[in-house]
């Protein structure tokens, strides 16, 4: 059937307009509002939220015989949910079967599928919300956001790649090819999609559904069946759309189990096993470029679409808004504590400060500048929890507090159990400078001049790895300079900031989150590569005529 | 410049439709005929081929102080050309230097370069005629089809598969964000093209150009220099080649060394070297499986774009024109002496025989039909000489006979030295029918009835990779069924093909060759995943209003 298909058509045309064009779009509002998802919809989030709390996640149908889960908000409560816990084996198996159905349905049929569960997770935003924000520590208004709109619109745009290229070349085809004076020959061709096998997609902790949505949805519509395996620490987002998917394949007529939850705990992880099965030709994978690597080596036999660890950097060279530039970027560094991909690490001064539109300032005063406007941000505590939400797990304190000692502590912030980043100034030899340190710290780095500033980031950029990189510069030939350096790095460049527009955000249809380009991940939200391998062409052809 | 561009825009714009349309469509005619290519161009494409034969082949400005080369011609003549030979070394620094250049030429300039190529390649067909015949064996006419025009459209649809990858997503967008009642944000962003690396193309000895050509015009199309790295046994067409592109891109005011040859000899291949550096990033292979399997494993640093072994199987199951089905395959397995990547090897009929037009025939009556059919198509030495070729490599001549012995031989052809394939009836267990056996023998294996034909010819694709298949047969549900288990095993499949068009055919702008879907090649020419992943897209973007 393809009514889900006829009904959300007109979207998705749209959607693949915006792909083309990159300008502004979304269907799914991303404002919390009453107004707009309904006058209860709060409520009913919260409630709902509440009612799958300390009790058994129903899954119609899911198979496997146990029961895991162990997460604990990270604002405190203990969560107590208990999915169903399936086997590798009953996991791959049940893929297996579901694979034939899932292959022969249409383009339409799929991709129809993809969209109605997309507009059922938009509908239960609020419910998202809670689930995003009591597993991933983000506070409510970005939980609702990145857990629900924002990863709803990476969802969608991943199915817009998808209809795209699985449509971009003629189904049939009437080749004649001209014999001089005799007849042509006839050919009819035929061309069927075959999907690549099994897909699992590994989420993260921070980000669940926002990190995984693509590669799922990318997977599912070009026919493969997904295994989901959440990151233990944030299952609940994944099993929440894991269930809305299998109702709506059910209702399809397609089988739920092209789409399943492989649940596991810390300590009895599954990853492993299910990414080394030959069954498995898809992987899509956001997490540490150590376990990246692990893949790598071990799971040769699947693709591999990788977001990855990288060290993201901020050059000072110049500024005409002094204040406008840190009370930015002091959002950016504060926002979800940063534990975003895309969040800063790196801030590159020059030693001798920079020009700005109140002066010539020195390094120290820069720094304070910018060390104050985090202060400014965040001295209310309500507003502060609003921004920077809880550590999403306990590794990422101790390891701030740990680095706290390799340089001169401009503001202690969440190395002492405060609110907002940690910020140190270290020499650009420093090794902490020099790779990833997940969490809510920055390094400020004196640097020779804006060059040496652009040329450390840049390089690496591209040996680190970097999904982000800013600029702040008055200077236009400085600035072309540093766009050159980046692109030859791999990194998406954002120039002169300032404010409610964030280094951090990557908005879907119109920024390529990850360019592929460096080693922070070998894939690309949402680009034709992301795609195009997750099936293949294959034709039938017949003489007519010879 | 663009000049190159503009001068081919139309061209390219019709590929480009062609390759969406997958209808017939070429600029480069197949026909070797004077009236097309100029009345003097037979003698003049022999005369310039002899020029070459004992001398320097002059590349004004490569690389390089030795010269290496010891061609011969399958027809007995040494060719004693001696090539510039350059080491790995040489070979990536002057790739290196040349790649800011390419990388920082726009769109245009890239593929004005390609198109302005493949134009000049087209007038040398005659001399490339000579040249592929002379280091692959195939006859003449095959020699000017798949050395020059077939092999110039399969390098022109890479080209315009890259174009249109490359322009597909808007270079330059104003994202306009609403804020409710407030302005707007607004953001200018710019998307730069960034090339992998330096790319390998590494060419097989049979199809030197038509198999190297997708790839080789596809990096350098995205921005990557190319290192051609020809067989040993044929490298003068593809060192043809590289003069002609190196020629163009100094008029385009590009480097010479954007491409590059790397020549060796038998015994002191420099491949592995080469395709072991890091700075290799793109790799094409036409060849075994098992120096396939040693890319894989080996150079892991590079993107890897393979057409390797594979078994292709024919079914007979039922015929309502015998005699054209055996004159068909009768031409299909002599052509070039099965020296082609789609020749059929395998042809599975039920034990109890077939229905035909001339009744119910037995199986050795439905063999007996087809030897004669092929002893009949190459009873005249001439004709037989101009459809068969030479064989290209000693080994296939010892592999050949060397199977001989394992069935029942009903014409001899090759082994005996005479033209033509070997066939041999073999049991469906045989060893010698599971794996390639690459040259002029089919194997003719009794199955219990069509539908366990289809099966086996469809598993062995599967596992062992095949990149053609046909069947034969006069029931409708029955040739479903086949192109259902042939689209699982991801080959392409040719239904009842009589008269002038066969099996081993695969034409460029509508049949995709090689699926990617089975171990027969992990690409397919020309999809979007064939140039997709060949350069990444990194923005700036920069704030206009907030």
């Amino acid at each position: 059937m393809t009514r889900f298909f006829d009904q959300h058509r007109a979207m998705l045309l749209s959607a693949v307009a915006a792909l083309a064009s990159r300008e502004y779009w979304t269907p799914f509002p991303e404002v919390p509002s009453g107004k707009i998802y309904g006058e209860t919809a709060k409520t009913d989030g919260e409630a709902a939220f509440a009612a799958l709390i300390g009790d058994r996640f129903d899954l119609p149908g899911h198979p496997g015989q146990g029961a895991a889960g162990t997460e604990v908000s990270p604002y405190g409560q203990t969560l107590d949910i208990r999915y169903p816990a399936a086997t590798p084996d009953d996991l791959i198996a049940a893929a297996r079967a579901a694979a034939p159905a899932l292959a022969d349905a249409t383009v339409e049929e799929r991709v129809g599928v993809c969209l109605e569960a997309l507009m059922r997770l938009n509908r239960h935003s609020f419910l998202m919300a809670n689930a995003t924000m009591h597993t991933t520590g983000q506070a409510f208004a970005m939980a609702f956001q990145a857990g629900g709109p924002h990863a709803q619109d990476r969802g969608l745009e991943a199915v817009a790649a998808a209809y795209a290229e699985m449509t971009r070349f003629a189904a049939h085809a009437r080749w004649e090819k001209p014999q001089g004076k005799a007849a042509p020959i006839v050919m009819e061709k035929s061309w069927t999609l075959r999907p690549a096998g099994i897909a699992l997609t590994i989420g993260c902790n921070t980000f669940p559904t926002w990190n995984s949505y693509p590669g799922l949805f990318a997977s599912l519509a070009t026919g493969n069946p997904v295994i989901v395996k959440p990151h233990p620490r944030a299952i609940l987002p994944l099993a929440l759309t894991v269930r809305i998917l299998r109702e709506v394949l059910v209702e399809a007529g397609l089988p739920a189990d092209a789409i399943l939850l492989a649940v596991d705990e810390p300590g009895a992880e599954v990853t492993k096993d299910l990414a080394t099965r030959p069954e498995v030709k898809l992987i899509d994978y956001t997490g540490s470029s150590a376990f990246g690597g692990w893949l790598r080596d071990h799971a040769r036999q699947a693709q591999l679409f990788t977001e990855e660890t990288g060290v993201n950097s901020v050059v000072f060279a110049a500024t005409d808004d002094l204040d406008g530039m840190c009370a930015n970027l002091a959002f950016a560094l504060s926002l979800y504590s940063g534990q975003m991909c895309t969040s800063p690490q790196n801030i590159y001064i020059p030693a001798d400060g920079i020009d700005t539109d109140k002066g010539h300032l020195g390094f120290d005063d820069v720094a304070s500048s910018l060390s104050g406007a985090i202060d400014a941000l965040l001295s209310d505590p309500g507003r502060a929890a609003g921004i920077c939400g809880a550590i999403a797990n306990p590794a990422t304190q101790a390891r701030v507090k740990a680095v706290a000692a390799s340089g001169r502590v401009l503001r202690a912030g969440a190395a002492e159990g405060e609110a907002g980043p940690l910020l140190l100034v270290v020499g650009d030899d420093a090794a902490v400078a020099r790779d990833e340190c997940f969490g809510p710290v920055a390094f400020l780095v004196p640097m020779a001049d804006a060059d040496a500033a652009i040329a450390r980031a840049a390089d690496l950029a591209l040996t680190k790895g970097a999904i982000t990189a800013a600029i702040y510069d008055t200077d236009a030939a400085r600035i072309a300079r540093a766009e050159a350096a980046f692109a030859a790095a791999g990194v998406n460049l954002s120039v002169n900031l300032t404010g409610n527009i964030f280094v951090n955000q990557s908005a879907a249809f119109s920024d390529f989150h990850v360019t592929g380009a460096n080693p922070a991940g070998n894939a690309s939200l949402t680009d034709t590569a992301f795609v195009a391998t997750r099936f293949r062409r294959v034709m039938s052809r017949r003489l007519v005529a010879a």
